[in-house]
């Protein structure tokens, strides 16, 4: 009878900053004791891409040079959830045991999730059935430090890793920027929306363009028991995610109303 | 002190197929009746986009000719997504009273709604808090006939557009295809995931690519309150869908894992 070899948790870490985003370097800094890590990372930047994926173009698969043991860089010319779906298709030698996001330079709070490329690609991995928790950290510079929340970080993706996850649950965790975190809030997605300022342009012919600005409105400042709420006071939150969109309450009134 | 001119209902239609795709089409002949239509869609297809929104770049709107008496016929160069915000920002007179997105040329059923543009573009309306509809008929000819369900789309729209639907909640509905439905049925997403078979291709040069292709697995096919097991006898699907991901019934416990 063949003895089991002992081996290392396996740990699939992407972004949507691009590898070359400090953000997920820090990352890899951060848990790569605890096991062999692969990242699997855009090429380019795609932030705001969501849970979109390349469909009717091919995609290719690049590995970047990487010094340290234990840890391999590779690059797909795609989304964040293209990097998910092909790295675990093409790349990962078996299920990774864990999936790790970001950390995403800006914030993934309230229900603006809905656009965030870092948590598409964790929700991709939920659906896979791998344990997957999404970082931001509420700074978008690419020189923000991502030093001062470093134990918490660890100490989640400890506990996750040990303990796993509910199923069919992942978690959106955000960082309050340039402080050291008071201590971490388990709780729900502020509701807001994205308040829109397109800035109007005209082009030298005359004719208008756009570029969107804007920012996240939290309709519910004063709910103590959502992510805005405590990152505003200096907590890190972390929101328990589902991908089933599914409105239960709302099934039957619409049964009703479609009588 | 003025009288106030009763106006008719206005009706935002975008999808992800394009303005060019028959399905946007037949919903706007579907509704027309029932009020004044501005047509916002992707000057170029945008299939599995998600709520994937342009950063980064600018947007132009296009206007098309239309020779229907109140249809109007708008392009914006970017995502479903895009269409819904630079529409309400910078096309529509006013907000509309209603939103509809489709008919999708292919299903949207399942937990892979994460994944559709079409959904994408319901889920923004409705967190602007407009009452909010999705279309997808599970054919994606773009010949595919969508006239054998015209009566149910027409009533489902109407009740919609006169009772409004709980707020934060739109609805995804999916139609089957070559058959006059048996009926409709309210239900949750069935859960799944996608499952990849990535076909592997070499470049002249010996370099491997990849593309997407792959289908939805039904986790559960015997359940019988989901929206695939409907889908597969005959009945249209109406999920109500929530733009908050939250995972509420988890809080406690990953609470207890981070404690």
């Amino acid at each position: 009878m063949d003895t089991e070899i002992p081996t290392r948790p396996l740990i699939l870490i992407s972004n949507d900053d691009s590898i070359d985003a400090p953000g997920i370097h820090h990352l890899v800094e951060c848990v790569r004791a605890m096991g062999d890590v692969i990242v699997i990372a855009p090429k380019e930047p795609h932030s705001g891409q969501s849970a979109a994926l390349t469909v009717g173009e091919p995609l290719k698969i690049g590995e970047r040079p990487c010094d340290t043991e234990g840890v391999r860089l590779f690059t797909v010319d795609g989304t964040p959830v293209d990097c998910v779906k092909l790295g675990l298709d093409a790349i990962v030698p078996r299920k990774p045991d864990l999936m790790l996001c970001g950390i995403n330079h800006g914030s993934n709070s309230g229900t603006a999730i809905t656009y965030s490329g870092t948590m598409g690609a964790v929700l991709e991995a939920c659906m896979e059935k791998i344990p997957a928790v999404g970082f931001s950290l509420l700074h978008h510079s690419m020189k923000a430090d991502f030093t001062l929340s470093t134990s918490f970080v660890v100490d989640i993706v400890a506990r996750v890793l040990e303990k796993g996850l509910p199923e069919g649950v992942c978690l959106n965790v955000n960082i309050p920027a340039k402080v050291v975190p008071e201590g971490i809030k388990v709780c729900r997605a502020a509701h807001g929306h994205w308040s829109e300022e397109y800035k109007r342009y005209l082009s030298p012919s005359g004719m208008p363009f756009y570029w969107l600005t804007g920012r996240f409105v939290n309709e519910e400042p004063d709910a103590d028991d959502t992510d805005e709420y405590w990152l505003n006071r200096r907590y890190i939150s972390v929101v328990p995610v589902t991908p089933d969109q599914t409105a239960f309450a709302a099934i039957r009134p619409v049964e009703d109303l479609l009588k």
